[in-house]
């Protein structure tokens, strides 16, 4: 709760948008786990800002340096800080947000709540914060991939297994930018790379190219949906009745700032099915268990099933605009406001990276959670 | 986690589809507010099987008594424990189950996970469980309608506001039935309780009685969509940034049997908009601010807005059904199932009051939240 | 926290002294543990009061029932609920104190604190609390005697080590009897249950009788001193920094009712120690460590070292007395009270069996987070 | 758990003994809290070693950074990071005992459960880390004195009561240094700062000059025990059951390092006792509940009682000292060990406004979970 993820992997963020620096306190990492920067630094990298023009002209390199919990290239299992120093902190940017409330904002609410606000860049209601998570996602990944949950074929070895031949693999990819889905007879997870939208389908990205181009050039913005998928994430996650792997994800998504809606498998659209369309029948297959089709999303009764675990989630237009709006101001006066300065036209793009980084933390949880409860 | 749900104001709830009882502990709750069995029963009433053909036979008094934490007709502020006698256990009726896992249910996944399940009726994963979020979720609605947060009018009692006069109120209905939405211009709050479906649009419900009997009689089920709205929350509840009242909320209505999606406010309708149509403009009004609109459902930031808090989730069709769908057994042999027995044609109808019940229960536990860390 | 105690290996307890039943949730707990009433109720018989004259004459059976989380004689992983009825709630008695405060009662704090209080025996204050404490406790040992980190010699089964022959063994005696200390020289386990005091010398037991039977014929009270010693703990159990095997089992000791004061190993006496003194020295035997001595009490830096875990805890004289005292009443006026009724002269006597279980219960809570750490 | 402390006010602290930082993230801090560095250094003075030559010649000036949290010299409501660089690391100090077990240390138990430890200067098990402690100890004490529950008198001003003129005090001194006791006739606390031993009674402190010195000198350690009163504390704080005030004070002060026995009032000593002598009368004074006794400690059924709030614990000799102990090494083969190097001849000096800072982190969060449960 509050500024903590996760019950027995745990993280604990920090920091506002143009304070001296963003951190975070991994808690319950297991010892013995290969980590430096350089496992965490290449996520940071993929969520950085700047990259292209789709994104927020703020430059920060978003160096992350761990200050505790490593020893000789090893987690000792004691608490891992992880702390990136703000550079790029304009806060001459926010003259005009000081005493107006940005519609869309926490800007109201925190002041309400609180009594009082930081209102530089948003404070800690900035995006900024999904940084660390991105960083606890790096080191969450690390545990999805050496867990003896996962042994590897007799006679190999039980350590690091690689994201892409063993193990979990955590991917997400932009499936839908404004009113323009993705095709997903052309899904091509080697594109996801390829484009500043992290989509999988190439020809979609070339029509978004321009979509974005011109919402950015007008200072509008718009809405997007990311799917994020885990695969090879074994039976047996999750925790019924009020721990379930569906319900966490749900949690843990919809915690990702703009986020408005999260859904798994076939999600709002099993609203409209019958019951036999929306039937995974199960089959034996060279000895184990296969299922026909996955519109549970790879998880039932809140528990994973073994297959992919889909998860999508709505990300709203971002709330700055060039447009003017009608607000108040902190004295209660009437007013209006628009947002000058450098924002993302789309913030969904860069939160493709961020919900990646949640599905590994709430797997390492659960991973770690189902390890406690094994008894054999 | 597990089988406890919420921080301050929690319930733990135990017991099988088949057991002799199931129940819950209410831990939390502050003292010296008036409760019996008759603040809990309506609310169980309106969930409780058998009412009409559209909803299982399964014959259940779902009579509560409460078994502590009550002393001469008010909370005492120690732990109320909750007792439901199971009364109709037809364990007969669960033969085929015994060896078998339905497809879309936990057999497989509780077999997997636990190496053992309770197969009469579900066990554990029966929507039974949901009884008990109801009889938590009446007490929570207690608490919030006896918050110093909604002072009455000066001279005016601070006791016991009724749900309908004053304080928050908690509503929830049926606004998808399958491939069917309600006309939102026929909304009416006061036709939800006129029909099997609480559905809030007179005409949609006769539709749909027509189209719900059909799958019934064809023994296949259908899903659908419910929406809670809560009014008169007060600003401010919620906490940054892992504990966000959105986010609480997504955990709560995943966590129930069945859920497939959620969504706050506009939704994933979000995504295909632009900033400049989702923005909630804000304006002075008899000295207090209004929003213009409320794409937001209620919250910014995570934190409450004052609007009304607007919740949508989707509920998949029913998995048992009376078609053969192919599975496997307990002994890894392939075979099929057909589900006889009493079930539901839409577990989305009785999710109605088992929404209003989690969106009560989130909104009671914020409150608690927010009153502790208010330093005036 | 408030009635719920333990991380991964949780009980909720409920119920007050004299309400129609008291009972708690076990959550937490792996499957597939054989589990049926006869494994709690030996230890709840241990704890029963009127078993002889010195303690109190209240008949309560103690009969406990298993209402959830048990299928086939086996646990299935999902919450289990114990319940136990009250038969001998002599309501009459507490005429007096209704209106009084009992000094060295929670009469006066639970008025203050929640505005209202049960005051028929203690309500929710009275020391029956423990028997759920008991009933978790025998749960726990289930878990301690069935677990990987303890396996058994090759060829073994892994299930069901018995608590004499193998695994983890929990027991507890009384020390001291008011200002009675047992000779450690005459220590002898098999004596504890040949004595109605758990008293581990025969001789000290002799002594005390006469001791006790004067102080309970003039209606005072006397203190007690408990010592639990969990015997064939592996090494490794116990979080840093705030989650210590030492801290924990202070919580646990110092919430039983009437307990002042926890000490682990030389405890106290350690302030007055020299290093050289103090320290546990290391030898290698047969190709495993042994420590020379265990003036640590079995744990360091917060972690089980192998060695026996040893906790005293220090209970209160019985606070309820013949012997008029002075105090006050709920509308503030001056007065006295002396307690009639069925208490008992040492309540430390019947803390013997809490103190063992919540050792139990610490343990296993304990033993479930290592397994969640150990990656290999 | 694990590193973090506190339930609704909380503290997560991280880092080595000679790692390149420590620090800590206390969440729940309410918002409009007056804060800078200045209101926690003086703290961090008093616990800062080499200040007399009766502790450690490290030479640390522990200079503590706010790093968020604070805007505007206020607390924003949202977590406050802390950070203290270490400076003196003289890593080359740690030569043998890099490879061997020091009785009386966590190298063992850390060695066996994490399979790896930081053993420079202990790592993580380090004393270092209850700098944090005082750290966040300062800003509970900020909230303890800024409590709705302790309004002044009217037409006071709510705000910043300063610790010695109002609100809650807290306190400590050493009563006991290795077999002297302190004459509670000469108590003055006045003495406490006037001496390098805590020590409140100035003709001890002489004593114990002499007496540390000739320790010092041989090489040797000792032992201590430490008082902490906390004045001021308003009836109902604590949570029954699990929650109790005086639990949570026994798992505070037995998570600091070398702590062996924790006690209430009057603690072990009430073992001895009889029930009229252990009562503490009441009587109404000037319309207000008095007490002519304190052996409760302030604490009744787990909940303050309005009356000072009085704590022991006892600390362990050094276990770092000249003589020669036997122990083993990692390879497991006999061996010495002899610690050379920068030692507290008594930890417990140091130990003393760490008690005070684990008290007042105890009592504001018992403060902010009381405000949450009070009604009206």
């Amino acid at each position: 709760m509050l500024n903590r993820f996760g019950t027995l992997f745990t993280f604990t963020s920090w920091g506002e948008s143009h304070g001296p620096a963003i951190g975070c306190v991994v808690d319950g990492c297991p010892s013995l786990i290969a980590l430096s920067e350089a496992d965490i630094q290449p996520y940071l990298d993929k969520r950085r800002p700047a990259q292209s023009k789709y994104t927020t002209q703020r430059k920060e390199p978003d160096e992350v340096q761990i200050l505790s919990g490593v020893f000789e290239g090893q987690t000792t299992g004691h608490p891992i800080s992880l702390i990136i120093h703000n550079q790029d902190q304009k806060s001459k940017d926010y003259g005009e947000i000081k005493d107006k409330f940005r519609p869309g904002h926490a800007d109201y609410t925190y002041m309400q709540k609180y009594g009082i606000r930081d209102y530089r860049g948003g404070g800690r209601s900035s995006a900024r914060e999904t940084a660390m998570r991105v960083a606890a996602g790096a080191i969450a990944r690390k545990i999805l991939n050496y867990s003896p949950l996962n042994l590897p074929p007799e006679g190999g070895e039980a350590t690091a297994l690689a994201g892409a031949q063993g193990g979990i693999q955590i991917r997400a990819a932009l499936v839908q930018l404004g009113k323009h889905h993705v095709n997903r007879e052309n899904w091509d997870w080697a594109e996801v790379n390829n484009n500043p939208f992290f989509c999988p389908d190439a020809k979609a990205a070339e029509l978004w190219a321009d979509y974005l181009d011109d919402i950015r050039k007008s200072g509008s913005s718009v809405g997007a949906v990311i799917e994020v998928v885990a695969e090879g994430v074994p039976v047996g996650l999750g925790e019924p009745v009020y721990g379930k792997l569906d319900s966490k994800l749900a949690e843990a998504m919809m915690s990702i700032n703009a986020v408005k809606g999260v859904e798994i498998g076939e999600g709002f659209a099993a609203a409209a099915l019958r019951g036999e369309d929306n039937a995974d029948a199960m089959r034996m297959q060279g000895g184990e268990v296969h299922f026909r089709g996955n519109k549970a999303g790879g998880i039932a009764g809140g528990i994973s099933t073994g297959q992919p675990v889909v998860v999508r989630f709505a990300v709203k237009p971002t709330s700055s605009i060039l447009t003017q709006v009608d607000t108040v101001d902190k004295v209660g006066e009437n007013t209006s406001i628009r947002t000058k300065g450098r924002h993302d036209p789309c913030v969904g793009i860069r939160a493709v990276p961020v919900g990646e980084a949640m599905m590994a933390c709430v797997l390492a949880d659960a991973m770690l959670m189902q390890r406690a409860r094994k008894i054999s």
